[in-house]
């Protein structure tokens, strides 16, 4: 069953306090309790001296409550004695600098000193812990980035990640076009990680900074399977994740899951009022976390209260948030939202990251909105493997997230907004859409989305392509089609190897940035558009839309190309709402996808079903309550209110 | 009698414009000048070799035309020879390099070898002019910050410092709350100066750096104490102070102060035309700088003309912002008031921090501004003694307001920021408020002002209990009681140790930020909130201001309470001028203390008094002409004109 | 004949590619190819083993097709083996740190080690290609900056350098000022270039600033002659030049063109749409070339595509830029126009740098434009000695270039925008302006135009008065004669040197910055004023405009003087376009220059003229179409269109 779950640290608080917060848990409805998430330095206060009898007690304590638990490998943070006594262990920052200690994270994942001790803590924990019933899974570390790390072994593993990827060195440097500055290798010991002040992505051939970033998330990937195969040894059949987060080192996903059991999520929507009221962009990141494994996943971090610390502390959740953003995550397919954190720390630099309980302890409002949520779900009786439904799919990839980082197109262009921009559209019809790797299979979907692809996979395009003679349909927007594999430009015309798909070419390009063009289409709609415009001619495909405007006015910016039975859609530039919405009408219409109308702003439709029950979702994403025409019925919401229903209505669980 | 004094560099001209520059100070009715200030490289041109001749020349030159002197010890600025030969006396920065020269204020102040020379220029300076009459004063060094250095004798010395307050490590464990992140430490030998370039202060942990920059400001006052101390021996009775200002690195000034025989400060209002058309915080400062040994001060630098320098160059003091700044200061407790600087440099980085001279040496305006105000001062024959009295007083403390920097609360928020507003309403009644240190007695006041009284000191509370019990009036503002002494939460309800004074209970808070919310009064009254809203429960209060809106529309967002004999106000939000003026009406009226109603904006009064004549200053800080009612006349006032009057009128000097 | 080029790399693309791309280089009607920029590491792919076979080829490829040669020498990146080898060859940042590969630019000018292996290969192409008859210049280097290294050898020349122009530090002492903040050297040996972190210019001895930058300007001057000299040598008669661009490390263009046989520039107008829709900067800065040898000038990259990499992609130039701007060039004296670059890179950090050809190699419609360029020049057979001529002439100086970087003054204020101020109200009469070095001759001239003369130099204000007393039209404004030749101040009433001359005095400045004051003159005109207020006391001036508001309303803020026969005109403040244009009528008139009257904004005439023929060019610099009453016609403009008229309009070549 779908369950609830918290964050808990009892190295922070006494054991009388355990206690308490153990059976106020069991009776809020808690069915998990994730635990030792930093507590290195009180299982191993000195070199090799361990304390494990204070975890063995809340172990006890927990699992004689009822409650499972999440452990985590406390690997983020190691004690101060380990990166005192052996330096080499703190990561070396981009000036070249060792880190000092005081923060977390600042450890050499590909240290062997490190990862000796970090290999021994963990062995511990999990031959100690491994097999005990109350225990349904592992954190490995928390928030991992991709390791950006400069020290000499990190160095010498992206060299030897580049000797097995090329072989040998001119290779590389006709791969990389060297010759551009001067820039031949004459040895493969010649490369260095990219170091030093003014060293900006844009200054560096983005050849070497795609590879790199490769070996960043490789070398991620390594130290997560290092702690997963120690793990599995001594705790089989337990499931094994790692906590993901959005940061400016975001590693490959699809890679760093690949390697686990269950993809987990860290899921703290904004809590500052936007123009928007909401927060729009956040069922697609659950989507694309549910993408990851393309399963159900695990919420191991869910906003609970105002966030500080290292900014300004924000708003607090406004009334409805927590259980509402909770409930959506629960709605796109999570299995488990673990709130962070039960009690609010009252020291140390994380202490304005409000849990449920403020450090007063006393149950407040949001601890109430928690509580009712954990009711709420607890009497659904939702099965695991309730499952969302899609015959749309989004193509997504870190490695185009990574090189559009590291070159920017025209200002206010990222490749995150324009796969937002398609997802939007199609959610905003109540048609739900699944966010999947690039590489992966299309059997089942009628309509897939192709936001930029950048660096292009001639695997991805010969799929699309056999994908739409048979009758499917494909949209592909601007800058797609444009970089090799080794992030060089293709010396085709644009969009490349699309260009056939799509039946159109690029004539030219004007990165209008933060400029705004007119768009409209031969019925006579109206768009704007912005950041981009690819001037088209259309080869085999019919206009969709063109400009009204500029010196490219009459122009085409997008088209529609029938290919084989289906039919393929490339827009060029970056349209406003309306644009995505009319171009999701039409593509579902072409499809046979039926859509129940375009829903008000805000509102999000989704469905769990497994083959004996189905849960419909609706979710009020907006700090407004409003009424919704819903079927027959009008509905009314409170504020971020989620209503489920649930067919057949009774059995509980369903098979 | 109050006296108007100059910053002279003699060791920048020579001999002959010394003649022509002393005469025409005299002339102008100048009584003190300050020298000396950065000359170590003229004084020890090489190490160990000393020319003190040209300085007794000026000195004899001043004193021989009746000018006082206040002589600085040049520490600020080694020779260039001494950072070249010994190294380690260049600070830390943060990166961990060296500090090099050029620059000012870059010397470690714990350096021994450092100290080995600064103590002997001292010596010999002290030695040689310490009993000359003409001497009215010593000024250490420059514009101390806060010692941030990080070499290892400031790295050992911090150390020192947390193992004298601890004792034993698990102690300081304990109270930092190092289980968070692993940060225990085994050994106070780990513990680390805060090193690298991503440590801003919110990373890390806010414990370890309250007790930080508690350090740094001991540290710098060490280094007060060791030259006060080689002063005091050869220069007895000669009152020996420093000039405070702002900066990024303030310490705990009434710690410095605490050590001294005067406080002093250098005045620079802004010479921006501001949305207010003046500087409405003046007056805030000086009260501040006057509470530091709660008596009168010492200006040591004066405005004198248009800043520039490391910014562009400000725009030139209006008529009438020279005289009348100068006058506001005396106006608020300043006994000297000496002019930075009588003649702009011509030479070195400063040469655009204009004077009273400009580089011409040609007197101007602004040299004839200063000119009317040293023979309105020597007019006024003001008495060194005669002060401001007070029956309201402000809590302030560096504590606090360290704290809320490592810390920062909602967007907008700032200690500095509570403290003005709550000032600001009482001088607009003008009724003037004492600063004072949140430890200092309370005798003789009515009505106690508290604002953000975040980290909690236990003894501070007791005693306004005391206060308030006995009739005394108080206000308390939002953020109150919330740390413990080591900066961690306290795990009370909010607001912890003022609950039972104030009779309330912070359920939850909204840290609003930049938003805003609407409040009002049972009266009817409405106000404006902005920052940060407490939600409040009374318990033995009765509500003030209700909030108007956001979900806790209709919670109290401030309240009175009866407690003994007097009544405590609690603040829950920032709000706007009209709140705080009527707040100030009310304590006032409570407090049957009087006041000639509401000034029109920017008007300032204050009296100072001793046993035998008062002097009433009424300031119009603004930059407009403007009228004032006052009593049964209208006074016209010129942009930015101080009137004084005395009573009696005619005895000169009041005895 | 005035002749088209292109930058081009051919150790990017194979040799088919070659054929290709030369052929169409012919048939487009390109003269010139500039070659081998950044080819070390092709050249010399391990230390001491050359391969110049690759070059060869191309060398007789682009010859055989009747193409000339620019040849570029290498040394901006050395191949990545000679830095690994030889570490001490990269530059120390001011962190202290050596800069790290994968960028360009950043190897010491001075190191030994370095020039001796860049003065090998330099030597090795001199050699073998100098004599070629195909040859027709070198550029050396590309976009060298200021050598501002903080290596060992560097520093060490910076103290030779100070060392010989002071002789002894005591006379550096007094120069500098060192006396302020203690910072008298005893020795050279202490002085060192300007490190660390936050020390940036405002904090530093702005003397020291300006030596130093003297000498970084000198260091790069001596690296050009090394390289100058050996390709003498081998290349006798084929000039010498570099590709000058501006960065925050602009070195004295006067001193390194100085040293060779032709200026030459980098021309990158702006591609974003401004709010004056074009680039009114553009003339000015092509004047500022011409003027570096007072003689016709190079471009070597011109403007041919969006530019990215290390900003967003900035828009595409829209129809008429690419030939506008290139003929623009030409109307301003370019004798060549190469532009970068024929093809766009594929690879490497410059990909969206954006070329003649896309990175399909397709030609599109910037390639049109390009083509139609090419054939409309080599159609108007314009010789290379067809000159400008001038009466007017603007002072200008990287001195005062440089002084005004190290210390800003108000707000708002540069150098370089009182220069364009001046600069534009000419051109907009359809006047062509000279810009020259502050030290040239005056002979020819009729009014000259002194904008900001900071550091005074006191030759100059001699030729100044010589030229007015003969009859001359001089106008200085404000901030001129405020400094001594060793950036400190002088100590005399400002305008210092120029006050008897200008017969005024300035009383009091008020530097404004980002405010705004009000003018008016005697006969009523009112203009705006801002920046910087000037108060003026006229001494035997007679006032030309008057401040209308602020404090010194009624005071004079401009003011004209009858000096020998002719007139010297001081403005103390910073204008709007309109009193600009009005002081340009004036001067003009009174030096009995005729023009044509105000043209609409953006549009610019200029001739080029030698014996036998004159060449009228008319420029639209703006992006709409437009009329020009121009004579008794009205002529038609598309935008960014350029009309050129040819009298005699027949014979071709002219004489």
């Amino acid at each position: 069953m779908v369950a609830v779950g918290v964050d808990y640290y009892p190295e922070h608080w006494g054991k009388e306090q355990w206690d308490q917060d153990i059976a106020l848990m069991a009776r809020t409805g808690v069915k998990a309790v994730r635990i030792a998430e930093f507590a290195w330095s009180r299982l191993e206060p000195r070199e090799g001296e361990f304390d494990f009898a204070w975890l063995d007690d809340v172990v006890d304590r927990l699992s004689g409550n009822g409650l499972k638990i999440i452990l985590c490998t406390p690997t983020n943070s190691a004690p101060v004695w380990l990166y005192r006594r052996y330096g080499e262990t703190l990561q070396v920052e981009r000036t070249g600098r060792r880190a000092d200690t005081g923060i977390r994270g600042h450890r050499c994942l590909s240290s062997p000193v490190f990862r000796r001790f970090a290999g021994r803590i963990v062995g511990l924990l999990a031959e100690r812990y491994g097999r005990r019933p109350a225990l349904i899974g592992w954190q490995i570390d928390n928030e991992l980035e991709a390791n950006h790390c400069n020290c000499p072994h990190c160095a010498a593993g992206f060299r030897a990640f580049l000797r097995e990827k090329y072989g040998e060195i001119g290779a590389l440097n006709r791969a990389w076009g060297n010759d551009v500055w001067s820039g031949d290798f004459a040895d493969f010991e010649e490369i260095n990680t990219p170091l030093g002040d003014k060293y900006d992505y844009g200054w560096l051939n983005p050849s070497y900074m795609l590879d790199y970033e490769r070996f960043a998330s490789r070398s991620t990937a390594g130290f997560i399977r290092f702690q997963r195969d120690i793990i599995r040894k001594y705790s089989p059949g337990k499931p094994v994740t790692t906590n993901a987060c959005f940061s400016a080192r975001t590693p490959d996903y699809y890679r760093i899951f690949g390697d686990l059991d269950v993809a987990a999520y860290d899921n703290y929507p904004s809590l500052y009022k936007q123009g928007e009221r909401s927060n729009p962009q956040q069922a697609f990141v659950l989507d694309l976390v549910r993408g990851y494994k393309r399963s159900n996943f695990w919420i191991l971090e869910q906003m609970s209260g105002s966030f500080g610390c290292w900014a300004p502390i924000s708003p607090a959740p406004r009334p409805g948030m927590i259980a509402g953003y909770a409930m959506q995550a629960v709605a796109r397919g999570a299995n488990l939202v673990m709130h962070f954190r039960w009690r609010t720390a009252a020291r140390g630099a994380e202490m304005f990251c409000h849990g449920l309980l403020d450090h007063s302890g006393v149950p407040g409002r949001r601890f109430r909105e928690f509580a009712e949520f954990c009711a709420q779900i607890n009497a659904l009786n939702i099965p695991e493997d309730a499952a969302l439904k899609s015959k749309v799919a989004l193509l997504y990839s870190y490695e185009q997230e990574h090189a559009f980082k590291i070159q920017k197109m025209s200002e206010g262009f990222t490749y995150r907004r324009q796969a937002e921009l398609l997802h939007r559209a199609y959610m905003s019809l109540g048609v739900n859409v699944d966010v999947i790797e690039e590489t992966a299979g299309l059997s089942g979907y009628a309509v897939v989305l192709v936001p930029a692809h950048f660096v292009a996979d001639d695997a991805v395009v010969r799929k699309l392509e056999r994908f739409v003679r048979s009758g499917g349909t494909v949209v592909v927007t601007a800058r797609s089609g444009v970089k090799d594999p080794y992030n060089a430009c293709l010396t085709r015309e644009l969009p490349g190897p699309f260009a056939k798909l799509c039946g159109v070419l690029v004539d030219e390009y004007d990165p209008i940035g933060a400029g705004s063009a007119a768009l409209s289409t031969p019925e006579g709609k109206k768009y704007a558009a912005t950041c981009w415009c690819d001037i088209l001619t259309p080869q085999t495909a019919e206009v969709w839309a063109a400009y009204d405007s500029e010196f490219y006015k009459g122009r085409a910016a997008a088209v529609r190309n029938r290919f084989g039975k289906g039919r393929a859609y490339y827009l060029g530039t970056v349209g406003d709402d309306a644009l995505y919405r009319d171009l999701a009408v039409e593509t579902l219409a072409a499809a046979g996808i039926p859509h129940g109308g375009v829903l008000p702003p805000g509102f999000e439709i989704s469905v769990r079903e497994n083959e004996g029950c189905e849960f419909t979702f609706i979710f009020n994403n907006d700090g407004e309550a409003r009424d919704l025409r819903y079927g027959k019925e009008t509905l009314r919401f409170k504020p971020f209110e989620v209503k489920v229903t649930r067919r057949p209505p009774t059995r509980s669980p369903c098979p």
